[in-house]
């Protein structure tokens, strides 16, 4: 069940300037039992990154009232919620006054295997870099190219995850993940005001570290460094927390701190 | 009129990944009595863009068929020519055997005033950059966020169009065109293998500079140099050619150039 500006649509205008231009951002979260995971965060995320492109943002409650439509048919599902800038005559330059497009896209929720989460996943290093662009780094806007480029080096469905650099050679993130990287007792994640996405789990492991006493940081990481870290994880909010177990050649032991973070993670907000 | 995959709609898939993700190329193009102008480097470049991503591209029969029935009603308008990896559930994983969307849509054609073609245009430097990302420069893809960003920065209709700089400070091209700038006998335009978008009139330029005994070079510029041209003007499939007549504070006087490029992009390829 899909709902383009609240009326249940599976399709989209031509003139929407997310289809023409990727000129929208989106979320990806789960409904559980008919509650949306983490909502308010999705919600702070959504606006924020709809004011990074200066685009309006429909209020919290038009989707609240959207969300609990779809969940009335189902209450267990992948929700997709996107704002685009809305509908306009072809050029970049924007019209004044055009409202925004709210679309909430209700999917099957993923089935992984649940090794992924209990024993740990086999990632590779992606050749595909991200481009560094300050004007949309941690936003999750519809240009996914280079993450679309990324997934498509491999096909070996043993190989959960992607890594990708930047153009600098820097790690940045999974191709649909965040990526936290524990150095002794020291937890540390990509700096993302360059490129990347800062999604809304990875908010939630800093300040679950915080409040739990693990000192977490956030910086620039190389693959080298990544190598010799002592627990690798990945969340977003479809797999939680996922520890990397082999990274091209070298391979980890199951860690403790991904186990943690999971349970930290999974709990409601 | 809009044709999705022969179709007549006004309306895409909300499982397009073209919407989803921006994994999709277009072209713009003049529809001129019935006639699209320059049709066959159009298609080449589609096509070209499309192996780039990997995305197969319709065949120009299917787009030859499409565009004759847009031309029964509108022989004179601009065309939107898309082509997407097609509709597939949630995730960055192409499934395989997915075919391609294929949409082709008809718009009014743009109004310019007479002025820009005839006596040049006041453009202005953008400070959004054009991120350096090697794996997609040249292509039109569907992400053009980078461009509405530039477009926004000005609202002064006295301006035609904003000269972007890419992230090393080197200049790229007009939000919506390519760039060329003369200097003495010599003609040159900004080196788009690390970012920008390679337009088929960009293409044509080159080529009749050659067939007219004008040098042309492709290289690197920067603001300085491009400030120091004897003439420069801009290219798009719809504009033609139109000279920058101000740049900042800096006026340029008609130029020749100018005219005979326009001239002669303007006649049948």
């Amino acid at each position: 069940m899909n709902l383009v500006n609240g009326i249940e649509s599976d399709v989209i205008s031509l003139n929407d300037r997310g289809w023409n231009y990727g000129d929208g951002v989106f979320r990806t979260l789960l409904l559980r039992r008919g509650r949306p995971h983490c909502w308010p965060r999705h919600y702070a995320k959504l606006r924020d990154d709809c004011r990074r492109l200066s685009i309006e943002c429909p209020g919290t409650m038009l989707f609240e009232r959207d969300l609990r439509h779809v969940a009335t048919r189902h209450p267990d599902c992948v929700l997709r919620v996107t704002v685009t800038r809305g509908s306009a005559e072809r050029g970049y330059a924007v019209p004044p006054d055009v409202p925004p497009t709210r679309v909430v896209a209700a999917g099957a929720a993923p089935v992984y295997p649940a090794e992924h989460r209990d024993h740990g996943v086999r990632a590779r290093l992606c050749r595909t870099r991200l481009a560094i662009q300050p004007a949309l780094a941690g936003v999750k806007h519809l240009h996914r190219l280079e993450n679309v480029l990324a997934r498509r080096e491999w096909n070996d469905p043993g190989i959960a995850e992607g890594i990708m650099c930047d153009t600098d050679g820097n790690v940045i993130s999974g191709t649909m993940s965040n990526l936290f990287a524990a150095f002794g007792m020291e937890l540390m994640t990509p700096d993302l005001t360059r490129c990347g996405v800062a999604g809304v789990q990875r908010s939630r492991v800093l300040e679950l570290a915080g409040s739990h006493g693990i000192t977490a940081r956030v910086g620039i990481l190389d693959v080298e460094q990544l190598m010799d870290a002592d627990e690798i994880f990945l969340v977003n909010s479809l797999i939680g927390a996922w520890q990397v177990t082999a990274l091209e050649k070298k391979t980890w032991r199951s860690g403790r701190l991904t186990a943690e973070f999971r349970q930290w993670l999974d709990a409601d907000d």
